[in-house]
């Protein structure tokens, strides 16, 4: 934890003891009374937060606002809906890296089922985000959608350069790739863990994407979004 | 598991029907007698494994060797020793990625208990290069130590172009950096979760190394070893 993030109003509120950002503090930084931390509010200012009562029940801290965090970079992640604790990686780490939106599809070669795991029932999708958005002293996440269509996502989003990633003859090491004159967003499609299937391709070419790879050795899907995320933020600048 | 990996003479033995790698061609794959599995030999060839008996106490393969994958990229990764499941997940994820070595080094501002955990003291680290050489689909495993001091891992590798990450005014964007023409071999310095102390900081400059930075967002240390691991690969071509 960077930064521990809190949302709208909670910082004027006293923090239970069992909350994990309390346990933070209390007990892996043995924190006490007149302390700071580095705190922020989820989408909004970063600043620096005083202990001003440890209590049995709860703690209380005072907040001293400063300067909001830069914009997110102009990314938007496309994934094939991955097994759960995949999917939890890749929410957390996108984040770190730094996306504007992530939207996990339904990819042809993929299971429905991972899209009623708990990780989406409960809100621990979104802890995920403000695990990474802490990580990288970020206050901002991302948009998050899940179980959309493919064609859907492509059709919607307003990214005027649009890349996904396919082990095939006809893509191009994504090292290469630079950004366009003038270009507005940059979506990133990657494939599940088998890869995109033929009506995928379809949709692909359809919604405007050009076919990219990350080299022959084969990465999990977790690896592969860091790495094409690293190298579209380098081309970016 | 892309590509099942065996030990040397392994091959020729029966396997266990309690070993993880029978137990995915029978559980996971759900593969019967005449079914083939891409496997290949530690540090050997790629070939197809053809399954021959499917016995209660264990199973038998028969092996026709095809070629050695390439040899891997003449990277030599330095991490400060993180705590055991950071290092799980940079000893699997650089393998995927493709390094030649990978050094744990001791740095000032670590954990020395760090290097007597299971993880070393058991065979886990070496299973963690087999899955993320598998994955690859790649035989090779890179050479690995832990617990060494940094200024005698930079005193020993041979590499002519050596890279730190470091969050600093000195340091440019790695996405910047290109090989030099007639180098042979990277070396790339990693620091541990708290950052490189001053005493690595010299042992560093001493050891020829020039000072590089992914970017002001913050990463956790598996996702900078992915990401600077994806700009030396890519400025490698």
């Amino acid at each position: 934890m960077n930064l521990v993030l809190f949302e709208p109003g909670e910082l004027d509120a006293p923090l239970p003891r069992g909350d994990v950002r309390a346990r933070h503090i209390v007990e892996v930084l043995r924190l006490g009374v007149g302390a700071t931390i580095e705190a922020g509010v989820i989408d909004g200012v970063v600043g620096v937060a005083t202990l001003t009562e440890v209590g049995a029940a709860a703690l209380r801290l005072s907040f001293e606002p400063g300067a909001e965090p830069p914009p997110l970079p102009d990314i938007t992640l496309v994934v094939g809906l991955p097994r759960p604790p995949s999917a939890r990686d890749v929410l957390r780490d996108a984040t770190t890296l730094g996306v504007r939106a992530i939207h996990f599809v339904t990819p042809q070669l993929g299971d429905p089922n991972y899209a009623t795991s708990s990780l989406w029932k409960t809100g621990e999708w979104r802890r995920q985000l403000i695990q990474g958005a802490g990580q990288a002293r970020c206050t901002r996440l991302p948009a998050v959608t899940w179980g959309r269509r493919l064609a859907t996502v492509l059709a919607e989003s307003p990214a005027t350069e649009r890349l996904a990633l396919h082990n095939d003859e006809a893509a191009a090491p994504l090292s290469r790739w630079r950004r366009a004159d003038g270009g507005s967003g940059v979506l990133v499609a990657i494939g599940p863990e088998r890869g995109w299937g033929p009506r995928d391709l379809v949709a692909l070419s359809e919604g405007g994407c050009s076919l990219w790879h990350l080299g022959r050795r084969v990465l999990r899907v977790e690896l592969a979004v860091a790495a094409a995320l690293t190298l579209v933020g380098a081309a970016r600048g």
